[in-house]
């Protein structure tokens, strides 16, 4: 069962064409990563914000795609769903899609996020009302930040890839 | 009872300092005022994405400001509470406050918004666990897009500023 | 001979890694493209800026993807290289390269730009000082913005895409 | 005489209003903030990307205001005017002015700044063709990042507040 999060389009997301900004779906979707991640437990300042000095990990993105079906428009509701897969010992991938939250007819702009809500099992996200609007892919390698080096990805993120 | 909103802080907010980037809480305060707008049941996407060809209205920011009391981090869990004030028949200020959200212990990052919880009030927000981090305030004049001449404050707004 | 752009990493395009945000980079490619299209005395505001009820046409990105291969710092000055290629009457990709620009020993923070210097040939920027940091590549689609319908590249973008 | 920086708006820095979005003017401050500091011979990485852990000082922003009296569109040149000023031995002041650069009649993408060019006074930017566009104040303090207290400025930033 993939996780999933929910999200509503902010005008700071949109552009001059009236639109989201191609490059801000990367953002939207690493939101959804970090969603993933805390939900394990994992501390996200610990686990971003390690300065080089006193980290022990760091798994900095090498490759990052997406690809645009539909234009999002602010104030739309939309779902991510995401689904890692562990690549080598010290690499991932982690494979999102972007749904159109078409099932709330009515705006709940509070409603924020519907934890681990599967949209294809979820009664209150019936199928039928969702539409796929983007895919996208990072990969990620794990190194240690002072070498640089490479370095096996840590227990608390095999549990996290098992867990997704 | 002001409108809250609950959010948190992601790692696209912050900078190289390893904390939030101070352009980013303009932002956050932003995400803020178009929750509370879209809860009284304005479409945001006609009110923000209004092109000068077809809007009736915008109201955009003449002036903004904010004070930083303390800095936030990636995973923080905040809440920003939002005041609108009419100054004129064609314009308003909003007033933010930030606060960390101490409340919840343990990470919850897929509770996303907290909709009309007043932290004073809200027993699961005891004022206790609460600290200012951060206050903003916002301008905005009305105007016809088209002619950028001022005009009054439409209906929907007097009553979205009453109701706040 | 491609078409190249200079920029300077600004601290808001860092994140709490102390590095340059993984989506930044494709903002800063599409700064390259807007600085390319303008070298050919395409009006960016009516290129970009068109909303649907008046826009000729747009060419919205559908696919977006990149590989970083070094981090880049606050204060770093690098150089972009852009090749478009057309790939069918409505539709071109943009391959991005972009390099260090280790040349410039000393901070000269106010040349924010070398307008047509090619890396490779530019006795200003030796080859043996630069090192490849990330590769992109963009993938537009020309479409009626009104009926989203696909239609052919204007002449002006063949004139663009003749002369990169 | 004021430092002065160029710049081009980019498509990132507009909204779905088709202008740009009201944080960004921030954000293009701190660019000229940033171009300031590195004229003088500051390096950029060291001073803002200061981990806890390695930096000697840390001058955040607690203060940041502007107002904005013309709306700036994709493509628009403008030059931010920067004037910084001591307050006491361990804060100063920063404030920003923005024109429009409409003494360039052409487009003229790649000359992305103009190195220490006084508006007022620079014969290729006649005053007439100058509008201010928005208006900016920043307040910083300098404080030991890891205690988070304040102290005094160190000499570089002196003589960086005596030279502008």
């Amino acid at each position: 069962m993939n996780f999933s999060y929910s999200r509503t389009i902010r005008f700071a997301d949109t552009d001059g064409a009236g639109v989201v900004y191609f490059a801000q779906i990367f953002s939207i979707c690493h939101e959804a990563y970090e969603a993933s991640l805390a939900s394990q437990g994992i501390n996200l300042r610990d686990f971003f914000g390690g300065s080089p000095g006193n980290a022990a990990i760091a798994v900095p993105i090498v490759h990052a795609e997406a690809s645009f079906r539909q234009p999002m428009f602010c104030g739309d509701r939309i779902i991510i769903t995401l689904q890692p897969q562990q690549l080598s010992p010290d690499s991932y991938t982690i494979s999102y899609e972007i749904y159109s939250d078409l099932g709330q007819e009515n705006p709940k702009p509070n409603l924020e996020s519907n934890p681990k809500s599967n949209p294809q099992s979820d009664p209150k996200f019936p199928p039928r009302s969702q539409q796929l609007i983007a895919q996208a892919q990072t990969k990620h390698i794990c190194i240690n930040p002072q070498l640089r080096s490479r370095q096996e990805l840590p227990d608390y993120l095999h549990q996290w890839l098992h867990n997704n």
